[in-house]
């Protein structure tokens, strides 16, 4: 199985360098640290034991690279409308293409982009970042979901998770509206709430008015998975989520890390796409709204 | 008819100086101040025309003031706990409080501190500021609408409403539960909103995000209005409201200089209770909650 890994940040590097140093071909897309990578390799200072890749396959561009089997997306969505130009040259008639990223309605636009490609999305549950030039800093977790979208080859679905298990990744396949609204309960509260308040996940729980809040928005998402039909998606979940939360050192979600360093915000797939897709389904969610009013007029 | 003032601010300075210098007997009480206007009188700075009373009834402490037939109370409401001890002086068995305060619910709270005294509120339209000691700065508007919520004596009350005209201020008689409400259109989005994300109120209406958050937020207190059944709050009002401000200079409201001088906000009558009262009819004002506990987290 050949790798390819658009997007060695934060994510993909992480995932990439697991599968390489495992044995996989892994073939890294880099943008700002090209040159630097080519040099030195890689670097995963990790919680789970660090490690340094010496030789890695990277490009400057997608055009040099070979096509691949699986292909990991760890782009950021706000690059998604590049995807038509970088995309193609990795892709042979059965690659696989997975969608490591933020929200919810990303498959669907990718899909229209590629309407024969097969799609998986993976849900990362890691905490880490890239520091500096081929470094990749893996603080906690690091274990990957994957739900299937359009794979009709479960038999090369099931060598991914395989390589992950076989990488020391922790992956399991899950359903994939569950999967993906699941993980809308925990993101839609915490990353814009941080952003909104300036302020951090263990602070908002901390405070009864906006504890009482993230609870009001999770149950937002659940009563939007509910009208969608999804079932999984419950209030013992949004329990759970809190109750992890509160277990969780104090943590910068990615949209107040892309906000403090005047990135573009990922309010799209992370607020407008379900917020939109609940309405049509007959479900406002009303304070979800409000948030992605405020973080748009921050964004401006 | 005696006139006292209780919280010579930018509120109860401009209205009791103009009854004072129309020739009514004010008695006025101060804070800070009290020593300067003493010594200095009151200076009012006023777009219809500056003027200053040189000899000012001025107060320390409402002990030493003699009973009045009107009170203007411009205390904030987070004072009014204070009601009970600074009030009764100024009472006796015919005195009518007037209480020009911002929110839903302040005359039902007073009334219970005060059960058999005749109250009014009072709803300012009113751009002025306490800038200095003994100054009073009124930068536009000025007009007053007064709603009857339990005098009786009607002549009393016409009489109040005439002073003020005879002051030179427009004064109107308004339906006690359709003006607090409407007051609240405007306040309940505006207050909070430039709190929340640091703004100014033209600012929240040029992007389109805030925009239509401003007007879902004003049409949430539309609906709790009709659920309490009172009339004449409706989506026309929300129009000109929107209208109003668009046309208006930039403008911070009082809930926004609160919290830039870090002084305690107004939240409890300008969002919990009218919250509170929204929801006992059966309406759930779910987006002035989220900016409810948002300006909780502000606050603490």
């Amino acid at each position: 199985m050949r790798y390819g890994i658009i997007g060695t940040g934060a994510i993909g590097g992480y995932y990439g360098s697991k599968l390489a140093y495992s044995g996989q071909e892994v073939h890294f897309l880099f943008h700002k640290d090209y040159e630097f990578v080519k040099e030195n390799g890689l670097q995963v200072d990790s919680c789970d034991g660090s490690f340094h890749l010496d030789h890695v396959n990277a490009y400057a561009s997608t055009a040099d690279m070979p096509p691949c089997d699986v292909i990991l997306v760890g782009l950021k969505t706000i690059n998604n409308h590049l995807l038509p130009e970088i995309l193609p040259p990795l892709l042979h008639d059965h690659s696989v293409v997975v969608l490591i990223q933020n929200g919810i309605g990303v498959e669907a636009d990718v899909q229209q982009m590629f309407p024969n490609t097969a799609l998986v999305a993976g849900l990362a549950f890691i905490c880490s970042a890239k520091t500096e030039p081929g470094r990749v800093n893996h603080q906690c977790y690091g274990s990957i979901n994957l739900g299937n979208y359009s794979c009709k080859d479960e038999w090369l679905f099931n060598v991914i998770l395989n390589d992950f298990t076989n990488a020391g990744v922790k992956a399991a396949s899950v359903p994939y509206d569950e999967a993906r609204w699941k993980k809308a309960v925990w993101n839609m509260p915490f990353n814009g709430m941080t952003v909104a308040l300036n302020t951090r996940t263990d602070l908002l729980l901390k405070n009864p008015s906006t504890r009482q809040l993230i609870r009001d928005l999770m149950m937002e998402v659940v009563e939007a998975s509910r009208a969608l039909g999804i079932s999984g998606v419950d209030e013992a979940f949004v329990e759970k989520m809190i109750q992890m939360t509160d277990e969780m050192t104090p943590y910068s979600p990615s949209m107040k890390l892309d906000f403090d360093f005047h990135r573009p915000m990922e309010i799209d797939y992370l607020y407008t796409r379900p917020i939109e897709i609940a309405r049509a389904a007959g479900f406002r969610m009303a304070k979800l709204e409000m948030l992605e009013a405020e973080l748009r007029f921050l964004q401006g």
